[in-house]
């Protein structure tokens, strides 16, 4: 009887297992995360923001039925979306982060203290807000007396700017909805003009295993107005395929610029170092041919 | 009325699809894969079998509820698994590999010419057998001339040898179940033996993500053993947290030995170049630290 008992709640624990899976895309490998608590559900002027706390990954935003980001495995994309331009430049001083509302790169790129400006233009004050409240480790970076919060369209925001910026990272969400227009050719010749004379642009850039036909058109694209171009990629479980890719794209500096300087690496890095800088870079062959 | 019917053909097909998840492990992260048929069921005598056709990924072999294996995405492992201790070793004439059932790797090892005497020693001939059925791609490796299969225990095989293999590949399912003997100390003194004086070993060693402890006490073992021990990874996407490594161990060979000689890279491969070799061993900080 105990023993049936004991079976009984067993099961019952079971079934009360509940996952998030992606349904917003048709890619064949689902990705799903084990959720104990559905906390946030939000439709904002913009997109629908959903947060949930997870099992093992802390806490987690949706947006569009998209993972965004997990407290368990943010720190790999937070920190090559930013060490790896920012280590490429030999004097970064001024930084725009357009997205990123969650403040994961702000934070990165704080660490750098030569950094004199870092400008952060998300759209979605809800982003912004809802980030400060379930992703704690984060907030500290608003509060930096180098930086200046700009809610609004980041693609407008850019032709303000003519020759100003050492790095501008582009932190969007995929290229659909909300997000479409920071990847359009318009905006990257904007972007250009925005740089200073050496300037460094970084994006979010999909996935190499499902997205190998926009990877081309987009290396294509940056290759025609930069004088380097390329593309690497970091490890995120919580995203689809378990890796996310970047463009880099630099008027001046070659990527591997980052090994030829005595700059220090940031302290208390997860995931980046000086050889995987260089490593993130060497793409499995499939992509390799499709881009050269 | 025919916007009705639309909707409900629309949600009919949706509610349809169905996907293979696997329940047989506590990752906080779940892979899934869009299965449309599930062609094979059986209980082998060492492990559960079945085999799904998919909707975007081709065959699919599970054992014990752990996807093992699709059409779609096993390059990376097969390649990584067998051209990085191949290319590393100046000339590699005898090879043995045990578990693969699938018959994956084995066809990577043919791939090179030099290559007189490949042994394959799978302890499940129904893994055998069903792959040949599912995975004909790799079925004309089991007809090569050169190789000789065995179907049997592989860590009760091995102690037949002495100083014979140069490379010799432990392509096992994970240390559970029928393969946990082909992670022992025991077993590991036997490859040594087994290995000729500069021979290398090569094995599945898990997702960097959810085993670092693991790794971490293979590593040990290995660096006790061999002169060279490192541990690189492969990008999979239906794998749990989308990557997994491989342990290397050498007698007197550096991985980096393959970028010293001149050996040809075998042709048509979709993710292995010599960049790759050497990339996928620079490590995520916080594994490179545990393993120093």
């Amino acid at each position: 009887m105990f023993l049936l008992l004991l079976t009984c709640i067993f099961f019952g624990l079971s079934a009360s297992q509940e996952f998030f899976f992606e349904q917003n895309n048709n890619y064949p490998v689902k990705v799903g995360v084990e959720i104990s608590k559905h906390v946030e559900s939000l439709a904002s002027l913009y997109q629908q923001i959903d947060v949930y706390e997870t099992k093992q990954c802390g806490n987690m935003m949706i947006i569009d039925g998209v993972i965004q980001q997990t407290q368990w495995d943010n720190s790999a994309y937070n920190e090559m979306i930013t060490h790896v331009p920012l280590m490429s430049h030999p004097n970064p001083r001024t930084v725009l982060i357009i997205g990123g509302g969650d403040g994961g790169g702000l934070t990165e790129v704080l660490k750098h203290k030569q950094i004199s400006e870092v400008v952060f233009c998300d759209i979605d004050a809800d982003v912004v807000r809802l980030s400060q409240i379930y992703f704690q480790e984060f907030k500290a970076g608003f509060y930096d007396p180098r930086v200046k919060v700009v809610i609004g369209d980041g693609a407008e925001f850019i032709k303000n700017f003519n020759n100003y910026f050492d790095v501008i990272i582009v932190d969007a969400s995929d290229p659909q909805g909300a997000s479409s227009v920071l990847y359009s050719y318009q905006f990257y010749q904007d972007l250009y003009a925005a740089l200073t004379d050496d300037g460094i642009v970084v994006a979010q850039a999909e996935s190499p295993f499902f997205h190998t036909d926009l990877i081309q058109e987009w290396h294509i694209r940056n290759k025609e107005l930069f004088t380097h171009a390329a593309y690497y990629y970091a490890l995120v479980p919580t995203y689809p395929s378990g890796v996310i890719g970047f463009t880099y794209c630099a008027k001046k500096y070659h990527y591997l610029n980052a090994l030829t300087h005595n700059r220090a690496v940031p302290d208390n890095l997860q995931y980046y170092t000086s050889e995987m800088h260089a490593a993130s870079f060497v793409l499995p062959k499939f992509l390799k041919d499709k881009l050269s």
